[in-house]
């Protein structure tokens, strides 16, 4: 049996941490593009891919599995070249943070949507990783049918980086991750501002430090001020899920504010009570082989 | 040299911590009091004080250093009681996590208001540590000079805890947690239940656990619906100062909000660069011999 031949079309951190993982965990040959070609010299010697290729047709060429990574704004372009020059019974899945904006364009039956729930707050192959992606869901947006044996060809390689693939419809995909991911984004820059502008006329360097320590504003702003490249992509890529998941989070806000101002302690409990009963429902576990989520 | 003599008023997560660290790091004696004669025993039995007191009274009497723990509602009337029966040169602080409602209430000399930066999600003396405090920031709202035997006595006390004393004035302490603590708790609840709410029409319950996955939203939403009632009391007794920061907070969202709507791709660059720099600010060592904050 001869190894299954794997182009990654982009190797920062996500594209490099997928060839390794493709290289180690799956005994693939990796053959890597990437415009900048140090980095793509990078992942060469960072053992990230086999082979660094000079144009996407040339990393693509014998493909049985492709992965394409790029701000949101260009993967359609990226991906459109991918195929033009891909085998006809290749699969090709792109890493994008919104899956909308991608699916919509792309027809072609041999894409299938991808998007790890993978990352860290450094880029680079320099911080690839194989184990990446251990134990993350790895949501997959179905262009072909989920029996296809593109399909199946790509949840084994993604099973055998020790993720899990959810399959999901791309409109609820980007509705989700507006809610558990965009969100939570702005947030933690919001709840950061609001932090900064309140010690900004102390000169208070040392209660700046000590706000560093308390564990809560920590947590909640360690993506704060991210990349802020990918970010505005992503953000701009979302824009009506994110709005919408915006407004809910205003009015929220004005419900507790409501509360707290007329000193309705009932009412604040009941509301926390609801945080409480939410976290468990969300903790509960994974329920055995239904990992298709439900059309929405 | 004999033992320094403390009192623990309140033997739960926070008093079976002090009491730990207080025996095992400073080779103090503890005297105990709990109304929950169960907690009391509990906090015997897992050596976090050396003597159970029937009453306050009787825990105080002969205590150099008095610590008293209870929700923000119920401690000024446990301080009051504490003083009565101290002895005159005694330094008594307290645990509470806004310090104004407190400070306000009680002007004995022997009182120096205290808030540790520490905690954990689950409560009661059976999951207290001896290093809870270790490099942990602990306020304290100095009533008596900072020059005072009392300050020293405490602050000494402090240090051999592991943790770090700041000097802050109870207002600005009140304003600053508002900000880096009261609303990253809100915040949590309405992260969660924006996106438990975007899963109810859903039964999706392998989505949902998949969201748990999502680093950001886990570390976002890690404190959401923490124990009711100690937050409604927090919330309550720091409401001015909440209502400012989510006020302030929901007019920074609606900045985003309006880039967003107008694709103003420049604006939310801008906003997130921003970000970065006060997340760097933030990120300033401690500058050595300047752990006194200025008044606000």
């Amino acid at each position: 049996m001869t190894a299954l031949r794997v182009a990654v079309l982009g190797v920062g951190l996500i594209g490099g941490s997928i060839g390794l993982a493709a290289r180690r965990r799956a005994g693939a040959r990796v053959a890597g593009y990437d415009p900048d070609a140090e980095a793509l010299q990078a992942a060469l010697a960072a053992g990230a891919i086999d082979e660094a290729c000079p144009s996407v047709a040339d990393a693509v060429r014998d493909a049985d599995v492709i992965f394409a990574g790029a701000p949101v704004g260009a993967l359609v372009e990226l991906i459109r070249e991918a195929l033009d020059h891909a085998r006809p019974d290749c699969v090709l899945s792109d890493v994008g943070s919104t899956k909308l904006a991608v699916t919509n364009e792309i027809e072609d039956p041999r894409f299938i949507g991808g998007h790890p729930l993978a990352g860290a707050e450094a880029a680079g192959v320099g911080h690839a990783r194989e184990d990446m992606f251990q134990d993350a869901s790895w949501y997959l947006t179905s262009g072909a049918p989920d029996s296809s044996e593109q399909h199946a060809r790509l949840r084994s390689l993604i099973e055998q980086f020790g993720a899990h693939p959810v399959d999901i419809d791309p409109d609820l995909h980007d509705r989700l991750m507006a809610r558990v991911s965009h969100l939570p984004h702005v947030f933690a820059n919001v709840l950061l501002d609001t932090a900064i502008s309140s010690l900004q006329t102390l000169e208070s360097q040392s209660i700046a430090a000590a706000l560093g320590a308390g564990p809560s504003f920590r947590d909640a702003t360690r993506v704060a001020g991210a990349n802020t490249t990918i970010w505005t992509d992503i953000y701009m890529s979302n824009a009506d899920q994110l709005l919408e998941a915006i407004d809910e989070a205003i009015e929220r806000l004005a419900t507790v504010r409501g509360a707290l101002a007329r000193g309705d302690a009932t009412a604040l409990a009941a509301w926390n009570d609801s945080a409480q009963a939410g976290r468990e429902q969300l903790s509960q576990p994974h329920p055995a082989g239904s990992n298709r989520a439900p059309k929405g």
